[in-house]
């Protein structure tokens, strides 16, 4: 985000965007917007032009191309040239700076204070970018709810459930929470060879214990399409001959309903409690920052984009909610939200690999102009 | 070790060791030897004079002091003054450069390689720091199996048994064996929210699984003394919304028998194998270099040290392996050794807290001296 490729990018969208007849601008935080000619109310289409480092071609790019397609399709029929329909690309949803930068400053929820310290692997912040490339004082377009009624977003599924399926297009039904926990425990360092095992405080068989055994609480607790990895584990020491005096574990899991996220909590916590009460380590959970709650995509929106798909491919659609997070998340808050998934090959995204194919591609378009034009109408 | 305090202390063992009558010296690789003058056969009695990175005042330093104390009363005591005892503080036990340097220099094992490849966390090697401290072009004392019967050892027991069990004096029956094993699982890097449960091959919970399993199957292979320690795990990459692509785990066992040695490395090799064949992530298991056999104590000099444990401290001393590693690994394989352990206040050991009663200390001493006696008479 911001670099000399991006920004080139960015220039390179907004051509386009004026091309298919966009009133287009990039704004004060880089977030490209091509508003429709026509009067309101118009539907805001698009998604973000960054990924992530070494990401593929399709993160993000894929959506924001649709929205210019679409706007620039319908503006050539005659039955919907009269639609209004404002193509964007936001800014930075990946967090090189900060996740979601650019629709944040759409929404108008983004403080000063936060571009001044989110900064990038590099020590800049979003404040230093916005003016290292020139936009310091350009204006920063915001959302007007006079204007949008409804806000689509076409992705990748970055998952393999919709090849699996054999479906072609997955009506998003909303984007999982995610909750993150970490968990301590707190032996006693000692030496490996002199301190006899009943002696011992040891944090890593504590850590691998809680482990194994919390695991199996949660796929009893599990929703149907919940997900809970230990991402992270660390002893300390961590060396062969010194019983590990302290361990950490990071716990991560997503679901689209507040119920499994708490239950999945409580069952975190009460693990905890139990196994400090039974064994010679103490065992803390403390929750992460920022949890980030579920949101439910407009069931209007997704009755639209539905029955588009089900004219286009009949019985080969799916709702399915979304596992990655999505601009919609903030701006779900403010407008109507709705995403359409097309399937990713081998599941895989975030990666050179990451592709669909040409024949998806396309549908996915076609169903999302079909929903666009039904919505309008 | 080697450090100008270091060198001070050696120096004034010197000293000290003259004093007491013996013919003292610093060798070419930093022993401080204390030949009696009385003729052969000569009994060496000592330890080690270095410890680690905030050690204690006993480990090592004590049964240094004792050779000292032993050689200098049986030579004032008419009965027993025409008998030959050597003493010794040996270089490096702990291995700031090379494990028992300075034992392995006196049995001849140690190459002129291995002191130019050895180096402390500074990088300086074991040659060089001989060479700074001006000992090159000093002779080394060598084992003389025309002179030396046996080698004495007393040593604090670093561990709790004797503070537990309420004995004073633990004779040792053998060194406990040390091995390593490095234990790698091979899954697949993926993305925490959109891969879901059941396509997942994750690293992490398969070390989790894995070392649980294993500790149960350890518990019921163990010997009465046996020890096993997970002293290190690492997840790749280890972050919070990454599914582990790999994950590696180390475990040491120690045990004073080769038995277990074995049953327990069969048992982990076995378990790899058989969790690699039922689950989807590849498990393999390495030995790490340098494993240690068990070494076991010499029964004639163990039965004059029981002799006179039981003299002086009827029923409270016990015969014990050593859980912990002495220059007597290597010294066994060329003359008969033996070591006496006394108690560690709370077991604690390499730490500043490290201490053992007066009155302990002292009883440790007598019993070194009356066996040391019987030996010789």
């Amino acid at each position: 985000m911001f670099s000399d490729a991006d920004m080139e990018a960015r220039r390179w969208l907004r051509d386009m965007m004026g091309e298919a007849g966009l009133n287009a601008t990039i704004d004060g935080v880089g977030n490209v917007f091509g508003a429709s000619p026509n009067p309101g109310p118009a539907l805001l289409i698009g998604s973000h032009s960054d990924t992530q480092p070494r990401g593929g071609w399709l993160d993000g790019a894929l959506g924001v191309i649709y929205g210019l397609e679409v706007a620039r399709s319908l503006g050539e029929n005659q039955a919907t040239s009269h639609l209004a329909i404002d193509a964007v690309a936001w800014a930075d949803e990946e967090g090189s700076y900060l996740s979601c930068l650019g629709s944040q400053s759409f929404c108008g929820v983004l403080s000063p204070e936060e571009e001044i310290s989110a900064a990038n692997h590099a020590g800049e912040t979003a404040e230093q970018a916005i003016a290292r490339v020139g936009l310091t004082d350009v204006e920063r377009v915001r959302l007007d709810t006079t204007r949008h009624v409804g806000y689509l977003e076409a992705h990748i599924e970055q998952g393999p459930k919709l090849e699996e399926s054999g479906d072609v297009i997955g009506v998003v039904t909303s984007i999982v929470g995610i909750r993150t926990l970490h968990i301590t425990f707190s032996g006693q360092q000692n030496h490996a060879g002199t301190t006899p095992m009943d002696r011992r405080s040891d944090a890593a068989v504590a850590l691998f214990g809680y482990a194994v055994t919390l695991g199996e609480q949660l796929s009893e607790l599990a929703g149907p399409t919940t997900v809970w990895t230990f991402g992270n584990a660390r002893l300390d020491p961590g060396t062969e001959s010194i019983i590990a005096g302290r361990a950490d574990l990071v716990l991560q899991f997503r679901d689209p309903t507040d119920d499994v996220l708490d239950r999945f909590e409580q069952a975190a916590f009460a693990h905890a409690e139990q196994a400090a009460g039974s064994g010679p380590v103490d065992v803390s959970v403390k929750r992460a920052r920022g949890p980030i709650p579920p949101t439910k995509m407009d069931d209007h929106l997704q009755a639209h984009i539905a029955r588009a798909a089900e004219g286009r491919i009949p019985g080969r659609w799916v709702h399915m909610p979304s596992a990655a997070g999505h601009d919609p998340m903030i701006l779900s808050d403010h407008i109507p939200c709705a995403m359409v998934f097309i399937p990713s090959i081998d599941g895989i995204s975030h990666d050179f690999a990451e592709n669909t194919s040409d024949e998806d591609i396309v549908m996915g378009c076609r169903v999302l102009a079909d929903a666009a034009a039904t919505i309008m109408s």
